[in-house]
């Protein structure tokens, strides 16, 4: 069986050691490690990819023997297992698209058994994949409503992670901290940023020669939380502010499938406010 | 004679025509033309290299004399005549070194007659490239005096334009107001933007995966001039404060060196907050 | 009226003054200029895209009026007429599924009344798209009847190009040479180049570092006709040849489709054996 | 203490055991690690820095003793020592001021003794570093000669690695065999690749959208040992054979010091006829 390890503890002398030794015990055998500690918070990380001959539950409990002194946080999955992921878009479909067309292509690993939208537009689309799509609006009222129908979706269907595809509403304080670290944004980013309302705009009459996109977690506490992907595109003075719109569609649909990627393939951890990305 | 003119006024019917014409007038012919009318200040800019049998005076007058009725700001000089550069550094090398080594090779065609530091650090680099370094530092009451001084220097040099390469003091609003769209400068840009103190410790602590260099103009009126240039580079989680501030060392000086070979070249113009580049 | 034409001749004085005699004579303004002269082959090329109050027949005689002494390749089209393109494809699905998820977003300014395939797995992804889908197969001793057969589909669709979205036939001499300049193809770039099968395989033993995409014009006398456009991406010794290929099928579909919006918008011109893109 | 331990061998099950097991017995704790299993050759390859408070016969002992089963090729150094690298140059000099500015920066942990020249230009660039030259001229029958010299001035002067900065002769195969995977060089790549002399000339010619360098191990039985670092720039058509040549400088000295910085923190490895580089 091909399963994948992630921990993360606090540092210590030891843990490489007890991690090899754990799967030894189990007679696996390891096919990638990577490691990394961050200075910083002290926190030390580690994603092992091992063969073993044993199942799922017998591995599972030999690596919890072995790294129980370290207290680690210690999760343990079958390499083939696909997460399973609630996409939320608005009306915008150029995120939504590159996610349907890397699953339907089998180079992004997950499974999408529901897309929520506070809109109706892109019903059709996501029907003509095969997916179900639930139409959730949000008024001024209603907003905890809709959170509380949402919250008992991603239980009901064993979400494991939630991406926000271009979802343009703002999620409450309560529904962030019950999935920490387990949504995912994706934004735009200009040099310098920008605030309010229409930043491309913006970003035109500031004459950038840069834009960019930010994928990263949602956290309550933070106007932006840990970022896991960034990238740009060089412009000119000759993109009007549409092209420049249609320019960050293109970067921000590739930003935050990567980091759907790297979170679908457990090469996500957090430290601290910073993220380590085993790429 | 190869000649370039460089011409910015209000967008108008005919402006290229009359350029056109007044280049036949002196028996010209184009080599390069670049043109672009920025919508939002309804400005026109246009940069047109041509050869002449005329000289610079006959081919000035013709070039006036076709253009007057469009009241543009017009300059004319020859393609071979290198622009006058003062550049000021602090104690920083890399950016300095860049803009020496790119002379030297022909790269870069500017004369720097003198470097100014308020430092003496770099005394000695200069000088054994040949190039007079004058030491004028400063202190919190002779902030004036020492501009006053650099002031001087300008006018003395004939200086055309001003390269602040790491020169980490900040300018009055008084010395950059007489020198409006003569003086460049680099700093470093992060996606999201840090203020304060020590930004490349800020930008690790927060995580980014991409670190950048602009360079812009200095004015008085704004944290930051329009941006004439930026790049970025991708960073993971490995580096280090230090790694930071050295990846972004390698980007300062390629996108100052970049900056300043465009404006070398009359390759940049001004349109209310953001420039024209002509690449 | 607003128009883009596009002019190629022999390099010669005056010929940007006639031009713009031309577009003044019809009582024109003009929006956008590009023009370059190529010292190699001495050729002239020009774009101006400018408003007039005339239709196109009388904007065309007064351009082919004012600049028929430079016997020039002259061509006048309404900027917002949509150039017709034949899409061929056999049974890779990312470059097309770039293509139309541009045109229905508005991105790229084609119209695409057919999509030819000598396969027949992408006819319901054409179809659900609203797009006829034509599966023409090629067989040893069929592909003089198959290419005939296109050769009458595009004169009967009033093609005005065609784009090989990964379409694994070779086309003949012949078919190529009643289409000079007007089929653009995307192919896999290495550095250094591999021949033969599985080129990926071989990048990957011989452990590149950048795989890379070109868009191209196919020509009958070349491996290569002229370059549109390439782009990279850096990769690692971590990369399967699969993931490899996955992501040369991201370069892929961007270098493809931008070079086909540069065409669509009148923006490339072919002077001996390389382009000119006005980007 | 402060050591790298980098090891090679055939996988198989254990080794990252038997590693971490060994530091644990010098009283070691693990800084860093990474790890590659290279499944074309079925390498395993390991860095791996710690700390001991053992000197460094006493770990390397241990690690020995551990490791010895799996018969590694295996290495152990402190982290602080810097390797000693001769540098060969003929007259460009954009590679050799790169090496020097980053070596005097203190990003680049290498120590130059020597700079050998087959040409006279660049002896007081390295002389006024502080820097020894020698001058080494090369005739059609004084080759051996040549080589002979270097080769005695590398044993006396215990260099570790010798780096090709635009060196513009061919090596011997003779001298080639006596340094395996420790002669690094530096070209230019372009997509498609050209043979023959100049090459800028041949991609302007082509009209190339893309140039690129590549740094690499020199091998005698290959035309190009395996690669260790890339990059390229985008360019235009407007771009003259000249400022292809000028921007192609600019990536080759950034490629090459890249590969030099890998090499001296002990991060590539040659596996088959590619690297593994742990960046």
């Amino acid at each position: 069986m091909d399963l994948i390890a992630s921990l993360q503890c606090e540092d210590q002398p030891g843990i490489v050691h007890a991690m090899t030794s754990a799967v030894l015990a189990c007679g696996g055998n390891i096919i990638e490690n990577q490691q990394f500690t961050d200075p910083t918070t002290n926190s030390f990380v580690m994603r092992t990819r091992f063969e073993t001959s044993q199942n799922l539950d017998g591995a599972t409990k030999a690596l919890k023997d072995g790294l129980s002194k370290f207290n680690p946080n210690l999760r343990i999955r079958p390499t083939e297992q696909k997460p399973r992921v609630l996409v939320m878009v608005t009306k915008e479909s150029h995120c939504l698209r590159d996610l349907l067309y890397l699953v339907e292509l089998g180079e992004l690993r997950i499974e999408i058994p529901l897309v929520i939208s506070n809109r109706e537009e892109l019903k059709s689309l996501v029907e003509s994949h095969g997916i179900k799509f639930k139409y959730l609006p949000v008024k001024a009222d209603s907003k905890q409503d809709q959170e509380n129908e949402v919250s008992k979706l991603i239980d009901e269907l064993n979400i494991d992670f939630v991406v926000l595809a271009r979802y343009m509403q703002i999620l409450s304080k309560q529904f962030c901290e019950k999935l920490p670290g387990k949504i995912i944004n994706i934004h735009h980013s200009f040099l310098p940023g920008f605030k309010g309302a229409k930043p491309y705009h913006q970003a035109h009459d500031r004459g950038v020669k840069i834009i960019g996109a930010s994928a990263h977690f949602v956290t309550n506490d933070l106007d932006e939380g840990p970022i896991i992907e960034q990238d740009v595109a060089h412009v000119t003075h000759i993109a009007t502010p549409d092209e420049l719109i249609a320019i960050g569609r293109d970067i921000e649909r590739r930003v935050l499938s990567k980091a759907v990627k790297y979170f679908a393939d457990d090469k996500i951890f957090i430290v601290g406010k910073r993220t380590v990305v085993f790429s």
